[in-house]
């Protein structure tokens, strides 16, 4: 493989769920491949545009697939933890993406390397987190099984819906990113000239014991906060958060909601402080750009799947850089 | 990360089934990652010894549970075809490779990049596999449900024990490996002095499309013929098979029975055309063995995880040349 310096800019790409599967689908196979077909034509862009890409993604809905399979088979196969899904399901999405990508090269008779990188990235076992889990996970429950499973698996478990009858679910931690484990490797394979897939999920989250090894846990890392350690391991260029909505907004849903376009880091911090964005949705996302722009990165987008190409050629999104 | 040319011989490992489950456990994942992380011990030996590594192992066990938890939830959740489960297990499996092999190196104070690549193989869609299946997967079934599957889901089922309720499988096609789509991504994290693991359960199978494309296929391609495709695409010296014997025989099960030490490839050309070696066993591990050493691989190598490192120093196991 060639390895002459290769000066194209580097984006990282973390890509919403929906990039993957509907919120109204099953999530066939038929369903996560259409979608993930259509993902890819985006990104194929993004490479005729010139740049280099490391794609990272979520894995929310096929997580929770999982262990509800998991749940149900319990009586005859031993379920697998939260560190154990993780790698299956960047398993399951990475081929996906790498199949997809792979065959819409081949339609313009160019064949490019591009792997999937299984991806573990560590964090603080003294994260705030542990303490009070904050992430729900897997299927919904009844108040009863909730506690039943509480009691027997030692499940933290939380009502997250006011109600229903099955409107408890188990929270875990999601602790903060620390480091990518596989960015060395990530990084080779850019420099020859591939396109990566990596740290999906947020990553298979590990913490380093007394004795100086890493343990998987039972956890889950937020995919953009992720998605901005891997950007910067890599020396990235550009974060591009994609979401379903083309901007983030202040005053969102509001007679002056206002989307915001090109903005600088110091502006973002404001708005964040001001509570404009929700906690569980954009203000991770902004956290994620803030970090990266103000380690060094040129800047980060936040924008939808369907705007992405416009907006790294500034036309459209929010754009935060530092100045 | 140092491009100096490495001139290490490099080694291609596949693993036997009893590398990450032995036949007697559940599957939980303390029993797996115990198996890993004394599998994980013999391979830092070699990494010792002055060997660049790839790593290649089975999935049986571990697929084999993921259909019966996706059986189970069918009701609630779309099952994944056999493509998706091979992609999901390379990440099951990939994962607890290399946190073990972290860990170890970790412990001498050692830190090597480590990288699973999820890998595609391609097969010949006219491979005569396709029209009479011969790889069993999954849950064994009663003869009912077996034919209602077959009517159903249009599974090729067969009967593969003579007695007891449960004697039915399913039975998908074996094809011959022809391609290992991610070589050059596998080589390039070689070049940059990483261990790799790659083409778990043979491989994720797929087929080219009359257009040009690849798709995935419903069938699972034996791991050791898919290694050595691999070692033959990476231009591995040593192509090394574990297994649970410490060599191949002649007359095996005989009072005669000899354990094969080092022998030509036109010696176990000769004992293949006998039928010394049984079909789903010992078979395809000769086979992949020759093809190497024929393509020109230096020495192939069958032996057991506990006899590999001296098999290396060729104190032990069976050793294939091509003089």
């Amino acid at each position: 493989m060639k390895k002459n310096k290769d000066k194209r800019p580097l984006v990282v790409i973390a890509l919403g769920g929906n990039a993957i599967k509907q919120a109204d689908e099953e999530g066939t196979v038929e369903e996560q491949f259409a979608n993930v077909t259509e993902t890819c034509k985006q990104l194929v862009e993004m490479n005729h545009l010139g740049y280099k890409l490391i794609i990272t993604h979520g894995n929310g809905p096929q997580a929770g697939n999982l262990l509800i399979q998991q749940e149900e088979g319990k009586d005859r196969v031993p379920p697998q933890p939260l560190d154990v899904v993780g790698a299956m399901t960047q398993g399951q999405i990475g081929y996906m993406f790498q199949n997809s990508l792979r065959d819409l090269f081949l339609e313009e008779e160019r064949s490019i390397p591009i792997a999937t990188v299984l991806t573990q990235v560590l964090v603080d076992p003294n994260d705030p987190d542990f303490a009070d889990p904050s992430k729900p996970v897997g299927p919904f429950y009844t108040k009863e099984t909730a506690l039943q499973y509480k009691e027997d698996k030692g499940y933290q478990v939380k009502k997250v819906k006011p109600n229903g009858e099955k409107n408890w679910r188990r929270v875990v931690p999601s602790p903060e990113p620390k480091e990518i484990i596989e960015a060395d490797c990530i990084s080779s394979l850019i420099d020859a000239r591939a396109i990566v897939i990596a740290s999906g999920g947020g990553g298979i989250p590990v913490k380093e014991m007394p004795n100086g090894t890493y343990k998987g846990l039972e956890a889950v890392i937020d995919k953009d906060k992720a998605g901005n350690v891997l950007a910067q391991a890599t020396n990235a260029d550009i974060f591009l958060i994609l979401t379903d909505v083309s901007n983030a907004y202040i005053n969102f849903g509001k007679d002056d909601q206002k989307p915001l376009e090109k903005i600088t880091v110091t502006e973002s911090e404001k708005y964040y402080e001001e509570g404009q964005f929700l906690k569980g949705s954009m203000g991770p996302k902004i956290t994620a750009a803030i970090r990266f722009v103000k380690s060094g990165g040129e800047k980060a987008i936040i924008t939808s799947l369907d705007h992405a190409v416009e907006a790294l050629q500034e036309k459209t999104g929010t754009i935060i850089t530092k100045e």
